[in-house]
């Protein structure tokens, strides 16, 4: 019994995500379905991948991750089924994978071809149903992912344009709010790795400046702040989050993605 | 092991969804539970007859669909078990099954009196956890659906008037828009079949009409108009959709349930 | 194939409970997971405590509920592990079990400590991944939760001062809205046990007042009123609701959480 992942912009009032599921147990009747979300902003592949990489991990080897997130559907697209770090991805060749591959140090990508494995006919608007779920069906009940196609170097799979911190002086980064969760927790993408490096370098005091104000030193926990007081830490997706403990960071400081956030030592 | 598919108005705020399923373990603890959707607006019936009718067909053969969207529930309005294409379907006698009666050929229909299968005491509020559930759960397990209650003619399950297209002059019908998506993509009432009679009488072309506007043609997918601009298309549902290829139908011609649209062959 | 329900305020925008259930088959492979609802309005532990008193019931004996509304996380509050009412509860020390543990007879509970069966490193944002779904796996499979840390006394568990109906006269009760559900439906703190009481001390007649309108008579079903007329009823949860048949009483009262409610005998 294996497990699927899905992760799409479908939301939850459509069937669509429910009909990919039909069709996945049509296959493999005993496959376990785990949605990881279907919240995705419609068509926004940043978003889509952060979430995949942030989340996939957390999963058992062997897991079949859908991403479905395809503004490009019945274009010339590929679709690609990727074999990483011990999991499996499907998804569009559109930049959903940009994190998988450039932060898995082997993967194997097949483009997606065999129309033996799709549902017949194909519509153009809804390859989640008719390619995505009869594949990964497929793929859980261990089919070879080299018979689903030919081999694609990962070297040529689409990439993001993501956005990195850039160092802005001795000790100092500026970041950006890449997501923000139901909490208003603001995610930002300056990673623990970076981090260390900058506490190495300094005294081991940082202050983080958001939006005209001052956060001063990396907090443990979120009560290590008073209710209702910004504080800075480590998130559970290991890059720096603003919290406002037993509150809502994205309202205290009208936060919005994509907004700038510097990190620097003292 | 067999599949239980929920298509309910509960939402996902509640914890209904989440009871209907513990009752379902309780009797049949194998069973595949999987949520078309629970976003049916409330007690909107028309729009649950159309999405369990697009929906179910991707299910496994055998699969119990469960559709608990009931305004009439505590009332003398009957609850009905239907065979039909290989299915089960279980939902108040409220006309949410008309799309499932009208078009499959031959289909067994039970009304549900038997109160061994259900809870007890059965509240008159909530038959989705005291009646449906238990009772799909025995279905899955293979109860034989006679043994539930009388048998039912088709002919008097509850019929809603769905809006059906209408020829109005050679060569040209109106339809309504009968559902919106999470993308703004609208989906008309004129099926795969009309359209293609359409064709069939012309020299091929057609144009649609929708709120003072013009679309010319059928796209074959949506990247076959550039980003921003509408095309019509046959799709994935069987229905004839307008969209806006990586944009918004919807709020592009602030279109609401309802509206009409033209179809016209040239 | 043991069942594991989630009730948390994660709302399913994120992957929060996705990343969790990931968790959970790593260690449990064929668990059955259920959602009650991700949508508890952040940190509202009194919300969460009546969802799973009113929900548990439901599901299978030795079901793991898993529990996560923890505006504490990180900070020095407990985890604790219940065995009441041959069900299992993984909880915060916060208050929300407060009803479990005051209406079970007969309840254990454990202190969740030993670092074995978590993930390394634990955050200290997300324990719900790092505790509470690897600890809940463990139960599900059979671990006893003695297992799991110290004993700790019943008494000693925090408790919410959840509102309590007043008694304000001879056969009268002021009560307050504790929920209101998507269909609008009131949901009161007045039980069942509470009604009866009051009308076998009466002609077994009774009047509800809210907000300035009087709802003569308790309802057997919500057809008993006219369509848009509002009813009192003993509702699916075991409390008095107020509702408006096929209408929606929050809308028609403009009533919000935690408003009054009279219950009269006549």
């Amino acid at each position: 019994m294996s497990v699927i992942s899905l992760l799409t912009d479908f939301g939850t009032d459509d069937a669509y995500g429910g009909i990919m599921k039909g069709v996945i147990l049509t296959i493999a009747p005993k496959a376990q379905l785990i949605d990881i979300t279907h919240q995705i902003s419609p068509q926004n592949l940043i978003q889509a991948a952060y979430q995949i990489h942030s989340a996939y991990r957390y999963f058992p080897k062997g897991t079949v991750h859908v991403i479905v997130v395809d503004p490009g559907v019945g274009s010339q697209r590929s679709i690609l089924a990727v074999a990483a770090d011990e999991h499996f991805f499907l998804a569009p060749d559109n930049g959903v994978l940009t994190l998988i591959i450039e932060k898995s140090p082997i993967c194997r990508v097949v483009k997606v071809e065999n129309e033996l494995f799709f549902l017949t006919p194909v519509s153009n608007t809804f390859h989640g149903r008719d390619i995505f779920a009869p594949v990964a069906a497929r793929i859980s009940l261990g089919t070879d992912i080299a018979k689903l196609g030919s081999n694609f170097s990962p070297a040529e799979v689409v990439r993001l344009s993501l956005p990195k911190p850039i160092p802005i002086g001795k000790g100092k980064f500026a970041g950006t709010i890449i997501d923000i969760d139901r909490f208003g927790n603001l995610i930002t993408n300056i990673d623990e790795v970076m981090i260390r490096s900058l506490l190495s370098q300094s005294s081991g005091n940082i202050v983080v400046h958001i939006k005209g104000h001052i956060i001063a030193g990396l907090s443990g926990s979120y009560a290590d702040a008073s209710p209702g007081t910004p504080l800075a830490i480590l998130g559970s997706r290991g890059y720096l989050e603003i919290s406002v403990n037993r509150g809502n960071a994205k309202r205290h400081f009208d936060a919005i993605f994509g907004d700038f956030v510097e990190i620097i030592t003292t």
